[in-house]
């Protein structure tokens, strides 16, 4: 399988995250992508090729353009206001204040666009968000000329940002990006399945009322894992989207067995769907060891679930989401797209 | 005038403050108590007397239950869980996510509560807002029982607080609590006026649809300002309380006789009103030294507005709020206090 891959994504490395009340060194690190990329080598997985570049080409077809252009100002505006740390909302337009004012202080913006506070901003962050956004365009356009399954290596990773909100470590919605693409490219009907721990609540938001992009997830159920607001199995989608969004929360300790029935069902829906095009959200912090989840996949079961997928028989694009136990998840990334490879 | 206060508020000292992405120690600090406490006794403004201790009386009036219920037990939750920082809400439930449900996850419960994020708390704040609470109950009662005026020494302030949120270092909203108090004890019309120089956005939004008690508040502009999302000119009220908030926001670097105009126009409208007590929400942020804030009065000003104050006639209840220069805050609350006496 072909893998994209631009060391553009590593120019996002914020110090800090908030996190249990501390500023610690963030999970989403740039090492993970050194993993990966070592552990695609090691196996023989297939070619990294870079991809290529294209400026804001796809992103404003989902997010909201004030948004982003917020986003390519935010640390130049942070820096000139001459704040010690990095740029973290410390308050947000919550249910007592009102919500249709955009202030023009920058923390009031700050505050406006960002949904939680634990995702710090640095120097890179815009530039590298664009480069994970040309990863999953690139990785699709592969995937429409010659079928099969590609990998995008992106980071940041996407499905928690919102049309107009960042957090969860994600700025630019990488797979809503490429639903868009495939289907502005002539796909009618594209399936997003999102198998990271956590639910993927920017990507539902952007789609929860279209029926043209069918949103499913499996992940820790959202009344006590991240992000906590959104994801619960009564979220179906409303007006033409009824029926288009599908979320299985499951609770913690789930292990594979209970997991993979979930998949199952979600794979048949997909194939009910009409799907044409599969994007997988490809978060392996369903992994035992994951030290933010609470999933027990073991490195065996992602090569299981990769050779379900292939199953379907779709042209199926795979985007890096989550996944923080360092050491392991170039194995668990690799073992799920050999596991495609050899299905 | 008389002072009420009780060493019980010092038991909030949390030691982190997220701050320009940096924690910071707070600016609320024990110290600010002290240091006005001393002035208080170095000006002979008066009696320094304990408040009695009544429990969650007042409280429910005002505030949630199950919020009031997380505050109290957040701490012993928190620490239960191992977190190694202070409490410190790191997601919320932001627009593109759900407002209608309550995690049970402690950091889920934490953003759904909160409105700011750089309100930790430690061990003592629940009993600190409680004995706050006290203080502006016991003030409120000596100029209910005698007339004239009287000062609680609260800390934590109040005015941020809204009915099930807490944030810009409130929890019980001290001056809403004390205003249904006087209500509840036959006094038909309250005015309540926020001084300080940050919107009172929680006692706003506690009083917003009710004809029974008036809120006026002359602050930094929200565009620009803390708290960001509220105070707004047309921001009036509505349903019963249409007409019944009134907002003053004003440009940075206001000085005196701008803001001495809207004071003036504040109290016209309160007269207007037919109020029959009078609670100020005394924050001297408005100070030209204060180092989170934009307005230029200086320390006679502050004498100045306590006389005009006192030409309302009507009794007043003053209740400590914000102010951040530590060193000049117990001057400046002693001149409003004493330009009141002399007034």
């Amino acid at each position: 399988m072909l893998t994209f891959h631009t060391a553009d994504t590593q120019l996002r490395h914020p110090r800090s995250e908030l996190h249990g009340g501390q500023l610690v060194t963030p999970f989403e690190c740039p090492e993970r992508v050194e993993i990966i990329l070592a552990r695609i080598r090691a196996a023989a997985l297939g070619e990294v090729r870079d991809p290529e570049r294209r400026g804001l080409a796809g992103v404003l077809e989902i997010h909201d353009a004030a948004y982003v252009e917020f986003l390519e100002n935010l640390w130049d505006n942070w820096q000139a206001e001459g704040h010690g740390g990095e740029p973290i909302p410390s308050i947000w337009p919550a249910r007592t204040l009102r919500g249709d004012r955009i202030p023009d202080n920058l923390e009031g913006r700050l505050g406006y666009y960002a949904l939680a506070a634990e995702t710090s901003v640095c120097a890179g962050t815009f530039r590298a968000a664009l480069a994970s956004k040309d990863i999953a365009l690139a990785a699709t356009d592969q995937v429409l000329a010659h079928g099969g399954g590609a990998f995008g290596l992106c980071r940041p990773p996407g499905h928690h940002a919102a049309r107009d909100q960042f957090g969860g470590y994600c700025f630019f919605n990488n797979a809503a990006i490429a639903a868009q693409h495939a289907r502005d490219h002539g796909v009618a009907r594209v399936a997003i399945l999102d198998v990271d721990f956590h639910h993927g609540n920017g990507t539902q938001e952007i789609f929860y009322t279209r029926d043209d992009v069918l949103f499913a997830s499996i992940h820790g159920d959202p009344a006590l894992e991240f992000p906590y607001y959104l994801g619960y199995a009564d979220e179906t989608g409303s007006g033409r989207g009824a029926g288009f969004t599908l979320n299985y929360p499951l609770p913690p300790g789930t292990g594979y067995p209970r997991w993979r029935q979930a998949l199952e069902d979600a794979l048949a829906r997909i194939q009910t769907f009409g799907a044409e095009l599969l994007i997988v959200s490809l978060g392996v912090d369903t992994f035992a060891q994951d030290p933010i989840s609470s999933f027990t996949l073991e490195s065996d079961d992602f090569s299981d679930y990769g050779g379900l997928l292939k199953r379907t028989g779709l042209p199926t694009v795979f985007l890096l989401e989550g996944g923080y136990a360092v050491e392991e998840i170039g194995v668990n990334v690799v073992n799920v797209l050999s596991g495609f490879d050899a299905g």
